[in-house]
């Protein structure tokens, strides 16, 4: 096939963004559509989307199926597939989960560096494991279709949702922590329990998971690539960037404080550079996946290969996990 | 076709009901999910309609197009279509009126009894006619495929939602005041406005909105239904029955009180008479629309007319409707 797909973004969406989406050759985004929102806020979130695809429906569409994504893709056009990065919309309503499945939602976030309802984040000090409404909440959503996204979740919540889920789950965006320890990166335990179920992993791009950060260079991050599709498969490996454009400082501290926390919070930052990190010089937004194309192929992985981890393992999982379970 | 539609219910919802339906030959049913809930109480409804679906999917189906209606019956279930009885779940905000139809909802009253933020209702000393909001909704309704339904709604603002709306409109529980004065009974002006764009009657059986009463003969009523048909057009009418069957009387206190008056409220009834009264003797519920078939057909409709005011006009106007304008 030899789609692009990117596993994650949460841009300052705009028809500048949906342009360069366009003129990279991107055939699918997964839109975070919201963090820390109540239920009637995130709705508020899919108002403005609603209107996104009216207003811009010559470069993108809304996609809720494997299908969707290639109908887009013969019209020219971005499919735009939404998804949430925390579980605070559900409140603590499992019958929500089917309403977010019917309101186009296709992915959802266990919990978002905290505690949440359902799983412990990755910057918490204990990790108790999935909750009991967690595990109904798994379930819930492996029988509606609704991903299971462990991105920001913690180890052992990781690999207890992974074990308790019937159908294969993603780690949208990090990358190893062999490569890079960073709070956010993942152990081999669970990127190898991910796997074993069918799961994806979408490698990221934001600096603060690169080794060398914002230097990192694009033979080292391709190299890193090949050794996940050696390790874990090439059916497994995909790219979720992680982009963040155009965003200003107001929304990143909204993504890192919501409302639960008054003081300075810098998450992968520090008080010494509290903002967002510059992007490396081989990837600043939409119009540079056909570098990360180009690494791959260099650092030594078959044309095939390259395709599968550009986008068709997305296409391929989304088209497996999006129907009812 | 020849198919069984009912354009209002508001029961009691029990697998008894659908057998009833099933029973009855029943093939679908517009049913009421709220009245004066806000937009979060609605989806609270809608995850019951999700959990009914899931539970008794031997007997019914959700319905959000003709097709689905035509599948239901050719699997031998009953079709539900959503709709809501007066706009309070959209709050003040026009962007829930496209949530609205993601979630499934295909109907809704512009007001209920009372002024609402669209319209007047018919209960109201004064009539001001459409709002401004009201002629937003009006044009996004039409837009996305949300039915207008006037059922409640005053003479005025009626006359005005048909005149501003694009696209053909409903009373899908009403009869007409010539043949019995009540307040929810529409004049022959609205009536004929209502069909002159294509609109769509449906007539009730709720004894308040019958010639006298309770003690309403089947004779008058097939009789009123083909003066209807004379009048108003083949095409155009069918059958509302306003079946509010199994529901304490605190639920009928709910849908005439709302939270907008501690004081007693008896809707069409009275002090005297303040519960549901009692339905006439040849239509009990779900088990009886064979005999208003056969009423028709005693009252001199021909067979194939006879079919489409039980359920083929419905069919019709659903097709035409529920899709984007």
């Amino acid at each position: 096939m030899g789609l692009v797909i990117d596993g994650l973004q949460y841009a300052n969406w705009s028809p500048r963004i949906f342009a360069e989406m366009r003129a990279g050759g991107v055939d699918c985004v997964h839109a975070t559509v919201a963090y820390h929102e109540t239920f009637r806020e995130m709705v508020y979130r899919l108002q403005e989307w609603n209107r996104r695809f009216a207003d811009h429906a010559d470069m993108i569409a809304r996609a809720t199926s494997a299908e969707d994504i290639l109908a887009a893709r013969a019209s020219g056009r971005t499919a735009i597939v939404l998804g949430l990065q925390t579980c605070t919309p559900i409140e603590d309503d499992l019958g929500l989960i089917e309403i977010l499945h019917q309101l186009g939602i296709r992915l959802m976030q266990l919990s978002y560096n905290n505690q949440s309802l359902l799983a412990t984040g990755c910057y918490e000090a204990e990790d108790p494991g999935l909750t009991r409404f967690g595990r109904e909440a798994v379930a819930e959503m492996n029988r509606v279709g609704l991903v299971i996204d462990l991105s920001h979740t913690a180890e052992r919540s990781s690999l207890e949702a992974i074990s308790a889920s019937r159908r294969p789950v993603t780690i949208s965006h990090a990358n190893p922590a062999w490569w890079h320890r960073a709070l956010r990166n993942k152990s081999d335990e669970v990127l190898r329990a991910l796997v074993a179920k069918g799961g994806m992993l979408g490698l990221s791009l934001y600096p603060h998971h690169l080794a060398a950060g914002s230097d990192c260079t694009l033979g080292d991050f391709a190299s890193m690539a090949a050794e996940c599709v050696s390790r874990y498969g090439a059916d497994h490996v995909g790219i979720g960037s992680d982009l963040c454009q155009d965003q200003p400082d107001s929304v990143v501290d909204w993504m890192r404080r919501g409302r639960w926390t008054r003081g300075p919070e810098f998450g992968e930052g520090s008080a010494a550079m509290p903002g967002f990190p510059p992007m490396p010089a081989w990837f600043g937004g939409n119009l540079d996946f056909g570098r990360i194309r180009d690494g791959l192929a260099r650092a030594g992985l078959a044309a095939g290969i390259v395709d599968r981890v550009m986008g068709d393992n997305w296409l391929r999982f989304y088209r497996e996990s999006f129907g009812p379970g």
